[in-house]
Parts: structure tokens; C-alpha cells; sequence
């Protein structure tokens, strides 16, 4: 297992995840400024002892498998690299997400591997888990989509998405580590502010995979704001559904979707994202306004785990036969 | 001035803002089970230097208006004496908010002074600073619902506010200094938690003030999430209008509502709490989802001052005829 | 195995252990005031599905250990029925801490079982490895103490610490679940308070530890203060050491002290608690100060880990003939 | 009144401070790369509506006073020019808080105006008040060296200080609005860390203070901590005393120090940042460790306030022959 790019949070997890993992070996964890730092160094808690390298792609030829946890844009090239190599992929990026390259292009600029866009699979295994294991290339959702979706796809699938307001918010370790003054500590501490008002590029995700699941997301706006802490994501969802719906029959439909899910849990409160910190896990509370007739779904993830690094694994797990929890219980 | 209940997080507030008042002056400052503390003890930094006194309705005769922080249920009986009394009162607790008897017993049980309902007047000084100008009784608004108000007022007095999703979100100090376990630092720290999704006991404040700007409510969907900080609140509003609007019309609307407005920004991009924290402001951004027309407002307040105490000294100034500013720049 | 007292923050966690620990079976986690709830509920991220029971010594029969999490005063009773039934017992408490009861009842009161005060090993393994392994009852070491001894014993060893100053520093998580105002998220939030400047009660456990590693402790001083964050310890010790040492002899004695051991890890920069967040370690850091030729060590633990329920699985193994480290990787 | 550099966070408040000042008026506020923004924009609670022009020595000539808020080393010219030009000038960086050139360079690297390295007078008013009431240009000291010299002060004045360790800890304003990833918000929170255990660069301001108080200060040793917090900073002083002190000796000298002090509160109990926070008190607490004899001083500050900004008010009042209080109740 190669890890690309473990000096970045998500990496960094990927990186301690496959260390961990019962059935992975990692054998490289690469980076590009801090190629030379050792892992255990820039991120003690996580316990890796192993030295960050340069990305050589010899490395590949002995590797069935790799995570790329590159920026967008830059990911692809990498990743395409990777698949003619013959590894199983699991692109942590933005770049093999969206199928259609026009989209991709007015959200991110220009692709660097546009024929690999029909291979890839969009990773959300609740809702692809057969395509995931037959497929090379996998598109890790992004952490909003991941949470939106997850709440909103028993609706979507029953056709009674159409109308559709999420308000997210997500914690610091989403936005990674750049980010200059916005994400100076003194700038984040104490503070709650909603951004990405004129489109945030998760938006064209969120609405290929509702689309996806039937009908329109023609009117499915999406809001995000940052949240004063490091890990954490919740989705709170606000659908005028198409006909009214009750609580009974809300309960079955997401029971059926998840029920047997292992990592989507139904639960009867709203949910906080600290009950999921440093898990894989999802859970989705739905309800019903009383007043309004207004179905309510909120999701709370953690958007370092089954918003990037932990749902790579579960990915990963499935594309090479193991067990999907694997390592990630 | 007396300032009942000063030993809660807005009365404490309260007190420390007519001690600095340049025309108020503090006679005295109750609690119930911290009389015979000192204010600067319990809140040093706001270096109010009095004791705490149990409530002696003696001391009305010597003053002229109050401040009650009471919680809801049990400041209605102790008003009702102020204004008997022949005080101007502010009243921080939700107990004459409510125009509805019906309403206010759903919402918060038994009224201990339903007589006094029809004298009171909705301190939302944008919205009805004459009738405050006269009132004895002023209802201070609650913190969600200043907020929420303020984002949609322009857009309901325009009769565009029909289908309406609020997701707000407060600081802990909104909860007050009870609250057990939910409220215990390791409960709150690296949370944020929907709550409230049955009917938080703020909705029937903001329908009623929504219906009195025109229109119907009915669609109004409101639900608070628990930030993990100290102060500070925001609204974000989806709403569906029900003819579609453009971005330059939308921006009229607000300046012309706000302009004059000493306490509310309209501002260009969306507001963070901390632009407003330790401040009497409310800080508002409005924006149209360009794939879906939805109209989009954020309010962004100190839910201890905009949101309480420095809501209950504006409208004090106006009821006493002093500067509506004064003691609050 | 049972652990008892499981609905506070150090059982929870050490259920939590327990229940992924590949050598040992969760029988049973009780609680007093719980006791029904289910222990996914109260602490969903650790994802233990049992329900909490009261405390039933029949459990006994059927264990052969079990961990005590129970408040200091209230442990020692159910440690001695425990101990009766044959069990290997951990207790988390204070309350066979202490070897001498005098002291121990000036600290904290009235002690429920005197008779068993002298089988008790504390139990910190870096110092008592061998006694641990052969001992029924061993007594988990307080937090402040863990990290104080661990950053002090080298130079305690050495005859080297007389003259200590140890501040140290922990999260909220340490003082649990109780606490009233006082740990109420607003007065902890953006707060640091030094406390327990009269004598905090991990003293004379401190002072009993760096005794038994030789010389006299009657010049250690101890204070405390709480950070605004969940989990995690510092002490920062400053000792006058009786001759003059250079950092090369320094280094040497601490890497000889800790080189073979698997979860203390002497690091050549001041370690922050996040480092060691959610894991067993301690991190440990010496210096001297140049101009006046003081030692510097410091030693960062997670407070509930290596402070509390960490510590009690590494004792747990050893008492039960397993790798010390199992589990807890 | 000019400030210059009132970008960062010090010289922002300061002009906030200025322009709320009833006998100050700001004339200008000047930023280097935010030259051009308004401050209101860069901090809105401050309510500041003027916007940052570059340095023009032009101003000089109009106003009879400035704050110089500009990092060490570039900020000595600046300060020169307003000097010349003739006003009285508090500097908030390090430049002149030194007397000795040698021990500047050694710390800080070159100096810009080593002319004027004698005209400068220390800022801290409780011990230095007429010669500042006197002076043209005072140094302004640095954050932790209010804090420390003012918990010890007493002491030293007493000759009682040869023996003090300071541990002291700060939140991250302190650090100013650089400081790449180390500052990240995710690097910070649910963080607390030593630094500068090397020798911190404050340590040479707090060594000549006290040995300007009387005896040497051969046996100090100062080590900060960074704080998961905005504002505040406690110093948590443990001080050898050569001889023999009770504590009501103890408080009778911190008493005749300070009981005249508008700025210093000695109060019974350990002080944490929360109850200074916005405010230019400074809360000292001082005791005897009873085992030990050790005198335990604490110190808490806002580090913006009476560590920088504040302090820098409080300065030019007793420069410009105004109430030291003014504009900062």
C-alpha cells in the first residue's frame, strides 16, 4: 500500500488507518514539502514511525494498492500514474468525483486525467457497494456530500427530494492545512460563520449523486459554515418533500436503507458530531416538523473519517475483497 | 434602575451595563440563591462593585424602571408588581412576549400575570421603536428569534417570506447557568448538536412576529443547533419566496429597512459571531442561491446583548427618551 | 471481566478497552445512577452495546478481574468484596493509593476497607513492573501523579530531586462528570485557573512515589490548573538539583530509564498534549535551564488514558500474564 | 494621535481604545500590507470606522502622541522619526524595553535607534509611574513580563525573589496573526504546549525589572505555555524566599503595594483569565505553600489589554497628564 500524499490531515489518517489495518501493509507514506519528516513527528498521536518520501512511482510495481490524498487538481496525474500501473485506487481528491468534465472544469479549472473520469466510481459504498468492488478507481466522496447524502438518499431514492435546503457545518481539519489568516486559530476560536455562499464546489457532487438517485436536485441549495473545533460534520436537511409523509413511513424507508449498513447508524436524536469523533460511523436522525410537514435529516459525521480517510479504507476494503470493516472497527 | 435576577448570565450583564450607563444609575441588584454575593465576584470582569440583594419590592418605590431576568413563569408575578409599582419595566424572560394566552400556556405552562398581556410591547426596537417609546412594559425578545427576525423582517414586510427554513445556531451561554450534564464543558467541547427539532419554545415568538409583518407563517421551519462557545448566535434563512427576486432588489429592501438602523449592518459577506461578540449589533448578509432563487439571510448577534441584556438597555433608552445608543457604543 | 463505575469518563473508557481488547470479555459495566441507559448511548464514539447494570457481586463468580471506577470513599468497599471473590482487581480511585492510612484520611476521609491497604501495589508500571504482575489489588495511579512521577523519577532514581516545582495542567475530563458551575462549559471555556494552591489531594501520592525512589520529598511543591480542553495533562516540573548536571548526563539517565518502555517516549521538544490525545503514551521532555542550571522535564499523558483507563489495561495485562501492550496500540 | 501598525492585534485594539477614548482622537491608523482596508472590516466588534493608510511622517506633525505597534526590529525607526518629529510616543514592541544594547542584540538581532535606548522608560506604571508621567517615548512591556513582574514584585522589592520559577502560559493572540502552521487552528486546540524552554525572549525584560527592584536575579527561571484560548495569561510564580514568610506578612506587602493600584486586584483566590478578559486588570493572588514554605504568587492578565494595548493607554494618560483610567473602565 502506498499512501500519496500523508503530510496532509486526510493522509495522514489513510496513512495511520492502513498502519493499523490487520490485512495492509503500508510501504510508503509520500510527501512533497515535507518529504524527510518522519510521520510520528508531524503527527505524534497517530503513531506511525515511518520516514515521508518523495513520490517515486518504482514504489508502485511493488504495491497492489494506494490512496491519493493530493489536492484536486494535482491528484489526477498522480492517480492515472497509479492505474497504469496497475494498483487499485482510491482518490481522496475531488478529481475523479464528478462524471461530466464541463462541471468538473467550472468547479475546479482543468483536469489532469479526463479519460480516467468514465472508470471511476463515485465511492460512497452505502449507496454503490457492488460497482466499488469490481471497480479500479475510486472517487472518495467529498465530507459534505458524504454527510448530505447519506441523509437525504432514502428520500431521494423514494422520489421525495425534489425540494431540498442543507445547512452543514464541519470543523476545522476540512478545510486542511493551509488557509493563511482564515484559519489562524485566533480567527476560527469563538467564532461560527457560514461561507461558500456563491457555490460551494461540494454543491455539484451533492446534486450528481441525488440526481443520481431519481429525480431533480434542481432545487437543492447547500450551505456550509465552520464550526469552532477540529473534526466534525453535520448535515442538517430541510426537505419540502412532494407529498406528505409520516413518521412511520420515514422510519421505514431509512431503517430499510440502512439497516444493515455497518457504518450508518438511525438513532432517535439528533445527533452530535463528538458521538462519532474519530469513528467511521454515521448517524442519521429523521423527522418530521410537526407544523410545516417539513421532513428533517440530519447526519453528523467525522469529516477526517467517513468524510475522507476512513471511508478510503472502507473503499479499499471492498475493492480488495476484505472485510468492510476491516480495520476500521 | 433595579435589575432583578442579576446573577444569571444576562442579568449579570444587564447589571454591568447600567452600571456604565451614563444615565442610569444601579440601585439594586437581586438574586435568589446567590443574595449576599458580590456581582464582581461571580462576574469579575464585568467589575460591578455591589452586592447581590434579595428582591425587596421597597426598593421600586425609590426607582423608576427595572430590568427582570427572571427565568420564564416566575418573572411574570415579580413585573407585574414593578409595574404596579409604577416602574418602566423590560422584561428578559419570555413571559409576555407571547400576544396569545393559549400560546404562551402551551408553550411554557401556567401565566402568573395574564392581565398585564395586552400592555406589553415586542422590544424589537427595528420593528417597533414608537410603541416601545410608549410602552411600560417592554417583552424582551428572545435571542433566536431577535436574530431570526432581523434576517427575514425586510423580506416578510415585502410579503416575500412565506416558505421559511431556519437553521440557527447559539453559543452555551444562550442556555443559561443551569443544565447539568448537557451543559458540562466536556459535553459541549468539540460539539455542535441540532436540538430542539420537536419545537423549539422560540417558534411561536418568531410566527407571530413574522404573521404581524404580513403574511402568513404557516411554512416556517425553524430549528437551533449548540455551538461550542461562549457567546454568540446566528440565523441562517432559506427562504422560497413566492415570486422570484433579483440580488439588486434584495440588496433595497435591506438597505432601505436598515440604513438608519444604529444596531444592524448589512454587510457583504456572511457575518461570524465574533464580528459581533461584547456588541449590541446585528450583522446581516442576504443573497440569492443563483440555481434555485432561493433567498438566503444570515443574522449574526451576541445572543447575551443584541440577543438579551444589550437588547433590554436599548429599550430601556427608548422608553426613558435617552439616546436609543446610549450606553451600548 | 467487570468494570464497575462505568457510566463516569475513566470507566466508560475502560469498558470501552475492555470491550476491544482482543485477550479480555466485557461480562459486565455497572452503574449507580445509569444503571438501565445503555453505554452506546451515554458515550456513542466508544460503541459498546451493553446496558449499564447496578453492581451485582453474583457477576464475581462468573470473572476473574475486574476494574473499579468508582469515587474515591466509595471504591474501597466494593474493592474488597471483589478481592474476596478471588478476583485481580485495578481500582482507578484514590483509595489504596496511599500506603499510609493516616495520610490517606487526612486526604480524603474515612476508608472502607483499612485491612487491604498493604496488599495493594500502585501501579504504575514503569516503576513497579514486576509488583504489579504478582499483586491482586493494584491501586491506578492519579493522573497529575502519573505524569509527575513519570517526568521526575530519573532524576528522583539519581538522588537528584529535592528541590521540585511541579505546575501542571490538565483538561476537564479529569475533574468528571459532576462539578456543578464550576465545570460548566461557560466557566471553563476560554478560562485557565490555577487550583488547589492550599494542597491538591495527588500530593502526597506524588510525595509517597518520589520517597520510595529515595530521598526526601519535603521540598515538592504541586499546583494544578484546568485547561479549557477535554483530555490531557501536563506537568511541567522544575527541579534545583543538588549538584550541577549537564544535559548529555541528563539525557542519558532519562534514556536509561525509558528506552525499553513501550508507552513512555522521550522526545527532544516540549510535548503537547494533543500528541498523546486517545493513546497510552507519555511523552517526556528534559532541559536545562542555562542560566541558572535548573532541570526541566516535562511529561504529557492523555488523562483519561495513561491517567486513568489506559494505565488500568497496562496493569490489567500484567496481572493477568498477557503483553503489556495489548489492547492498547 | 497616530497608531501605527494597527493591523496586528495589539495596535488594532489600541486604536479601537483610542477611538473610544474620550480625550484621544485618531487621527490616523496605519498597516503596511492591509494599507487600504478599513479596520472595521479586519475587526468588526472593535467598530472602528477609519480605513489604514500607509506610514506617512506627514501625520506626525498634526498629532502630539503615538502608538507604534510594529514587530521588534522594524519598529525602532518609526519610533525614532515620531520622536524627532516630537511626539510622545508609547512603543509596543520589544525595541526599548532593554536598557542594556548588548542584551537587545543578543535577543533580538540589530537595533534600529540605539540613541534612544536612554530615553526610554519602562512602561509598567505600578512601578514606574513618574518617570513615565515624565517621559517622551516608554517601552511597553511585553505580555508575560506585566504579568510576572507585577505577581512578584512585591517580593523582589523586598528582597525576598532570588529563587523564582515561572511558569506561565498565554493564549494565542499573544503570538500575533503570523506564525504559519504552528498557529493553525487545528494545531492549537485541544492543545497546550511548553515553547521556548531555551530561553523565551521576555525572560532579559523580566530579569532587569526585578533586579531593578533589589538583589539578583541569577536564580530565575521563566517558561511559557501556549493556551487553547484567545485572550489571557496567567504567570504561576513559585519563589524560594530567603528567609521565612507568613502569609500575613505575605499580604500586608502585597497590600501596600497594590491597594492603591486602579489596575491591580489582590484577590483571595487563584485567578483564571476568564475574569480579565477585555479588561486592563491585572488579578494577583498570593500564598505559602505550607509544606515547603515556598511563596506562590499568581498573576492573570488580558494579554491584549493590560499586557499590550491597554497598557499602552494607561501609558499615554499619565504621559499626556490625563486620568490613568481614562478610556479604560
Amino acid at each position: 500500500m502506498i499512501v500519496a500524499g500523508a503530510s496532509g490531515f486526510a493522509g495522514a489518517l489513510a496513512a495511520s488507518l492502513v498502519h493499523r489495518h490487520p490485512r495492509l501493509e503500508l510501504a510508503a507514506a509520500t510527501a512533497r514539502a515535507d518529504a524527510g519528516k518522519r510521520l510520528d513527528r508531524l503527527y505524534p498521536r497517530y503513531r506511525v514511525p515511518v520516514e515521508l518520501t518523495g513520490l517515486n512511482l518504482d514504489l508502485a510495481a511493488e504495491s497492489d494498492a494506494a490512496i491519493v490524498a493530493y489536492p484536486h487538481g494535482a491528484a489526477a496525474e498522480v492517480v492515472a500514474r497509479f492505474i497504469e500501473a496497475g494498483l487499485a485506487v482510491v482518490d481522496v481528491s475531488a478529481d475523479f468525483r464528478l462524471h461530466d468534465l464541463a462541471t468538473y472544469e467550472e468547479t475546479y479549472g482543468d483536469h489532469g486525467a479526463p479519460g480516467l473520469l468514465g472508470d471511476a466510481v463515485y465511492g460512497l459504498p452505502e449507496l454503490r457497494r457492488e460497482e466499488i468492488r469490481q471497480a479500479r478507481l475510486v472517487a472518495n466522496p467529498g465530507c459534505y456530500p458524504t454527510a448530505a447524502i447519506l441523509a437525504l438518499a432514502p428520500l431521494a431514492e423514494a422520489g421525495l427530494a425534489g425540494d431540498v435546503v442543507i445547512s452543514a457545518a464541519s470543523g476545522v481539519s476540512g478545510a486542511g492545512r493551509g488557509g493563511g489568516d482564515r484559519l489562524h486559530f485566533v480567527s476560527v476560536d469563538e467564532n461560527f460563520t457560514p461561507y461558500g455562499v456563491d457555490g460551494h464546489r461540494h454543491l455539484p457532487e451533492i446534486v450528481q449523486e441525488l440526481e443520481g438517485l431519481g429525480g431533480s436536485a434542481d432545487r437543492v441549495t447547500f450551505v456550509p459554515h465552520l464550526l469552532p473545533l477540529d473534526q466534525g460534520l453535520i448535515a442538517s436537511c430541510f426537505v419540502s418533500s412532494s407529498r406528505e409523509i409520516g413518521a412511520d413511513e420515514l422510519g421505514g424507508l431509512y431503517r430499510d436503507s440502512y439497516d444493515e449498513e455497518p457504518f450508518v447508524d438511525v438513532v432517535d436524536d439528533p445527533p452530535g458530531v463528538r458521538e462519532v469523533r474519530d469513528t467511521n460511523l454515521c448517524r442519521v436522525h429523521v423527522t418530521v416538523d410537526g407544523r410545516t410537514g417539513r421532513v428533517m435529516a440530519f447526519a453528523a459525521i467525522d469529516n477526517l473519517w467517513k468524510g475522507a480517510a476512513g471511508q478510503a479504507i472502507q473503499n479499499l476494503n471492498l475493492m480488495l475483497g476484505f472485510e468492510e470493516t476491516e480495520g476500521l472497527l
